[in-house]
């Protein structure tokens, strides 16, 4: 653990990033040979999240078809076979490379949006910002290359008393991909629809792409991992209803460390609970089992409350592979199961979980 | 979270720096003018651990005394005022500066060091490496720097099944600074010396100094945090005993996230649960009270087993503060309430914990 003298307080670099995000209105976004749903996942995000400010997906070899079409999100979008077909501000990496290393291709299109004066915006580990070759071209041309998941985030957490009229919810769950980041979104949505003031904070690189403003959760250095999620709490905290992005899961045994620093970094007085019907194994890792809800749950309040109050007040269920009559099945299962309402926000809208939250406000308030 | 597809595999670079360690016999602790218990807590603990490697403490301003004398450790050991007076073969950084910056009178000392061609060993998080004139001077004369929490640990766990003879411990807490390292130290130096091949593993800088082996876990980028301690199990598992070094606490508001991630990638077996008698708040958050020992057994266990089955076996009291007497009747008490062994290895040697190791072996190979 480090001194808490040898702190230092700079402004957090994310931060700064994440905020040119919402600049941006005529976004390609770049699938190149990988237009599948389980490799674009961030693409299919940006078309469903930001619509009108995507121009084009750009993929050679689907060119002349729609978004909707190849990645079921985002209607009339075209998919692009060249930048030469299209007015842009920004290229959006869209996938993550098997392998981690940008494939030789794609190097070339960035170079050449580059070439073109268009911001390189990019959620890799490996970043475009520390690659020699794009730095000189992005220079010369006078643009810039944006690394979402680039931070200078070394705060400890304070265990800060966090204004009370600012109402926190956190997506959790039993796994990875699960739509974590989309129950936090839709809810806030739906909030922010019924005239509340409420906003989404994203916690991974998908998310600050869509919303500008966050941080890379799984990109901070281990002992401020708290700390940079308190922060990011701190200075939202004027707005009643904060929906902070859960990340990983606190049985994931790669990623339990970010998803407990986040947890207690922004100290939230509600969890939603997030499943994905039949996902019975640990993704990547189909040796591991995943873990019961009325296990998760009774393990998510108590290392919850141990820094603030905080309990379970609703299940996102992801139903993708299941029937309409399925998944009513299985909601009605577990609604009774764990007592709580349930709902997956693709099929049913977000508001059985709207209201949740505007209950346990009522409750907190009264 | 990171693709799966996207990890890399590099030799470990902390774990290659910490294997160095142990090449030292004649070391100079740095204590300039910090000379307290409380900034140095590094250099107590090389006074005790690796007695018989340390050649001086360095503090001109009370040069002239035993290490004994000035911190209560390391018998004769002379405190002197300058390298003229000892022959070195590296300098520990043996203290954390207030502030995170290496003071002035400092930099003259490092430098000094370096142009005898002295290895410079840090713990800080600004790496003595990455100092322009630092890198010169040890380029000029042919020495060393070596920051112990520098790493490139870059590989997310795997649930691996480690080898069912090795049996894993890990000192956990209710807090930072309690003790946790030196009865992890204690323990393996009592298996060892019943005959059991014990071997003690580090997870932060001061464990890693002295032992020669280790990952400096607060210092890996979050998404690794559970992978880092994984492979240090891993890499040691053709030993019998595994002592593992704990950090923070599961229920410290800022370093939770290092604490989850050490418990799950260790996958122990056994834990001891340290606390320090009278804190009743978190170190350096003063306005946080630490968590009762019985709810802190029951997180630990609830957490820790969804990874692999474990339990609490022995409790390690600090109990720095109290009289004999005082002592005596706080263990009765914690014994009877917990029902588990208790002891502070300082006052009452490791006994009654390597006896609690032997029980949870034989139980676990029948």
């Amino acid at each position: 653990m480090i001194d808490q003298h040898a702190q230092k307080l700079p402004v957090p670099q994310a931060a700064e990033n994440a905020s040119l995000m919402t600049t941006y209105h005529r976004i390609v976004i770049l699938t190149e040979g990988a237009s599948t749903p389980f490799l674009a996942k961030t693409a299919i995000s940006l078309l469903r999240y930001r619509t009108d400010d995507v121009a084009a997906v750009l993929d050679a070899g689907e060119a002349g078809r729609t978004a909707q079409d190849l990645l079921s999100a985002g209607g009339d979008i075209p998919v692009i076979g060249s930048l030469d077909d299209v007015q842009a501000d920004a290229l959006f990496i869209g996938i993550a490379p098997p392998g981690g290393k940008i494939p030789p291709p794609w190097r070339e299109i960035i170079a050449d949006a580059l070439r073109r004066g268009i911001d390189v915006v990019s959620g890799l580990h490996d970043f475009v910002g520390d690659d020699p070759e794009f730095v000189a071209t992005a220079e010369r041309h006078n643009c810039r290359l944006i690394d979402v998941r680039r931070n200078s985030d070394k705060e400890t957490a304070r265990h800060v008393a966090f204004r009370e009229g600012c109402l926190r919810i956190h997506s959790v769950g039993h796994d990875c991909s699960i739509g974590k980041m989309v129950v936090a979104l839709e809810v806030q949505r739906g909030l922010s629809a019924r005239g509340h003031d409420a906003k989404f904070l994203a916690t991974g690189q998908t998310g600050i792409m869509i919303s500008g403003e966050g941080v890379p959760l799984d990109c901070v250095v281990a002992d401020f991992v708290n700390g940079s999620a308190e922060r990011l709490v701190e200075r939202n905290q004027h707005h009643d209803f904060l929906l902070i992005e859960g990340q990983g899961s606190i049985t994931h045994p790669a990623f339990s460390a970010v998803t407990l620093g986040l947890l207690h970094g922004s100290a939230p007085d509600g969890l939603f609970l997030c499943y994905e019907v039949g996902r019975d194994a640990v993704k990547s890792l189909e040796h591991v089992p995943t873990q019961p809800l009325a296990k998760l749950l009774e393990l998510y309040e108590a290392i919850a409350s141990v820094r603030h109050p905080c309990r379970v007040i609703g299940v996102a269920m992801n139903s993708r592979t299941l029937t309409v009559e399925e998944a009513s099945q299985e909601r009605h299962r577990v609604e009774e199961e764990l007592g709580l309402p349930v709902c997956d926000v693709y099929r049913d809208g977000p508001d059985v979980l709207v209201d949740a939250v505007l209950k346990l406000r009522e409750e907190l308030m009264s």
